[in-house]
């Protein structure tokens, strides 16, 4: 059973639009019930609403088959990447086809004296690295999941890097991107800046699938760091560990990463991954740069948590030891799961103005203090980003009405506070509910003109990111 | 005389339509030929092409109020800030009201614990750099010229610091817009980072006034530098200075700044700033870091411009000498102007990517080696974005087509070189030859599909960026 169930509302196909498909993709064309459930979940909380059909894409030429095919029946169209979205992203409200592009798995080239590479949207982000092993570049923008680079430009992911090296946003240089009716653009060029006209690339980057498919991405790479270091620091309670990361921010030390857990995910991951993680709020830091740049803003920070009380500055010493220690806080959803087991989680995801972090974290922790199931705290503090993963009766009832209550006086909190409702997860249909509220109407309603602009016949995962128009009363 | 003449195209204005703005703003609202004339130029070759009107907003309100009244009358409206753009974006091709934000000059809010201030479009950046002088905080964009921060906005400006700090692409992190029917949006909260649906932010950064108004602009700071430092490098011959910048950015060595000047710049310079600088092809360098970060990356520079011949590295040690060498580099422009007294000048503007930087510049230099009149080549190399400004006769005439000819060379060639027709001054009148060259048919309907959605009157700054839609044959 789901927690929460979607209303379906499926189109009618036209009379031959399946048996085309099946045509044209043969075995590539599946209409078995498994794979279209699959298709039409995601890691959300909701039921699955499953497409009428998902096709495995292998071409850019496929796209654009598929695109031009339901643009002229009004077929719905989702594209798919890693199914890892958490939203509600991939659910087939209206039916249709779910396009898988995890076919489209080529790294087109990798440009390593520009610092950039173009990779087809099914390229995940760990196969990236993979092939990037012998440049001395890497991609550095980490979510968590191994997600297809194609699926975090569409929904402007980030992660653990982004502090330093800021999200999608900031590391998309281009996009190639099907439209609608199956023709085919490049947002842009691979110059490093350019002022010629509008800017088409940070138009899709976020756009859920909604605007355009976007099939191949060109991005920005980094030299790897000459030096890294990794550190766990902890504190005496919550405050201490996020007001340490609020100067940091400040003082603008370039951290690579600084992760906030709070005690419940500490001890959690302890449990999972077998570590003995001092069992307070910590922060887990990593330092990117030359080996005297490191050291300088290792002091730095050191200075700082010194003064807010740390109760200790524990180095990972060891290669190995530093990758245990990412791995278990990738891990941590999962390991927050096992402190109830056989329950269901769902994740917050709520970014404020840096100033506001410690008061929008404690005010957030207080209201979770009275709830009736566990829940843990984590984070990428230093954007300001942080989520409550809450552990929930897999049965649903009332416990996610409590939840939802909660998620919903969080965004409020994050929205009063300038922040948003989402920091990187994305709106799907989850978060429609919150955006008439961060954004007022006439942002909208500008919103909902783009997308008619650019997807007249509304066959582009429709349903998502924009809230049903206000009719007249 | 002016080089250019492009035919006007006004439309009629409707009874009543200059005696209502009259009557609203009253002297703010004027029709004198001499106050028309300079809103209708800005820098560029082109003749003046005057408004009907140039009213003088104060406020958000006055400007809503200006767009409700172009937009029932169908009347053209043309922002205007410091008037410093440079391809044309200010002329009155279709008439209508040229409406002044130098009025909106206030700093709304300056969030140093956030690193970021909210400022009126017609803030200067030297204005926002004086007001945050107590902040220990900067805002680092620099195009020279003291435009305003809506302006630089509207045509995604960059300049000097670009290399290390981005454009106003990767600085700006909200806007307040005027929509064409006078509505009024905010693109985003003040988050480091959202996932909170479409990027209406990126829409307007480089829309150069026909999607929207610019009148609030909410910018990153950062801490001024520790510490500063300031080079000037001589080589024997432009490749050696071109190879090492391309290094050097390969290397990721996080210059603040590294700007190329060829002999004549240099020469022109001297004469005009009345400096001693060695008149070879240089590079002016600026460091920013800790003092042991800028050491580290001055050795590193030091190697690298070594190993390419250099002929010396000189360092500015005092802070006026530092003052007065960039001082004199934003002057080059009218340095360049004494090489040909009673001359006009027109600056070029390609970006390609740093690999294709060295080739670029090589083949402009050879061509430009035979050309009529004298010239100088500059630029912010370490983007790959250099700017020939070619001294020409200030009475028209064949150098002018002789010029553009040279232009039209050096941007195809850009282009070719996966690059852009321009890098930082914006597309204006003058550059939409090379839209469709550079962005292909399809990427022209998006924008125009997008401009239509957003100004289905076409009254915002009409005939600029797109280039008129082909026709049936």
């Amino acid at each position: 059973m789901e927690a929460f169930n979607l209303e379906a509302r499926p189109r009618a196909l036209p009379p031959g639009f399946l048996e085309a498909l099946i045509q044209r993709f043969g075995p590539r064309c599946s209409t078995a019930q498994s794979v279209r459930e699959q298709h039409g979940r995601g890691e959300s909380p909701y039921a699955p609403l499953p497409p009428d059909a998902v096709v495995f894409a292998e071409t850019v030429d496929d796209v654009t088959w598929v695109a031009r095919h339901c643009h002229a029946h009004g077929v719905a169209l989702i594209a798919h990447g890693a199914g890892s979205s958490l939203e509600g992203h991939l659910l087939a409200v209206e039916g249709g086809v779910s396009l898988d592009l995890t076919g489209l798995n080529k790294v087109t080239a990798v440009h390593a004296e520009d610092l950039c590479a173009t990779v087809e949207a099914g390229v995940t982000r760990e196969q990236l690295n993979d092939e990037l092993r012998h440049t001395g570049l890497f991609f550095p923008i980490d979510p968590g999941a191994n997600a297809t680079l194609g699926g975090m430009a569409a929904t402007r992911a980030s992660g653990t890097n982004a502090v330093r090296y800021g999200t999608m946003r900031e590391n998309v240089l281009a996009l190639k991107v099907v439209l609608a009716d199956g023709r085919v653009i490049r947002t842009a060029g691979r110059a490093r800046k350019s002022s010629a006209g509008y800017d088409l690339t940070h138009l899709f980057i976020g756009s859920e699938g909604t605007l355009g498919i976007i099939v191949e991405v060109t991005l920005r790479l980094y030299p790897r760091p000459q030096a890294l270091s990794v550190a766990v620091c902890n504190f005496p309670d919550l405050e201490a560990a996020v007001d340490s990361v609020v100067e940091i921010i400040q003082t603008s030390i370039p951290v690579a990463r600084v992760e906030f857990m709070d005690v419940q995910a500490v001890r959690a991951t302890n449990r999972y991954s077998h570590l003995e993680l001092r069992e307070t709020p910590l922060l887990l830091f990593e330092f990117h740069g030359s080996p005297a740049g490191v050291r300088e803003q290792v002091e730095a920070v050191q200075r700082i948590v010194a003064e807010h009380g740390a109760l200790d500055f524990q180095w990972a010493e060891q290669a190995q030891e530093r990758e245990r220690l990412w791995a278990a806080r990738h891990k941590a959803y999962f390991a927050a799961l096992q402190l109830r087991p056989g329950c269901r989680a769902t994740s917050t995801d709520v970014c404020v103005p840096i100033s506001r972090l410690a008061e929008c974290v404690r005010e957030t922790a207080r209201d979770l203090d009275g709830a009736s199931f566990p829940y843990t705290m984590l984070g990428h503090v230093g954007d300001g980003n942080f989520h409550v993963v809450m552990m929930l009766d897999a049965a649903g009832g009332k416990e996610w009405i409590e939840a939802e209550a909660l998620n919903r006086r969080m965004v409020e909190r994050a929205i009063a506070m300038d922040g948003t409702c989402t920091g990187e997860h994305g709106v799907g249909v989850h978060k429609q509910a919150f955006m008439r509220a961060e954004h007022g109407e006439a942002v909208l309603e500008v919103m909902q003109a783009l997308k008619a602009a650019l997807d007249p016949r509304n066959i582009l995962n429709p349903g998502k990111v924009l809230p049903p128009q206000r009719g007249p009363m």
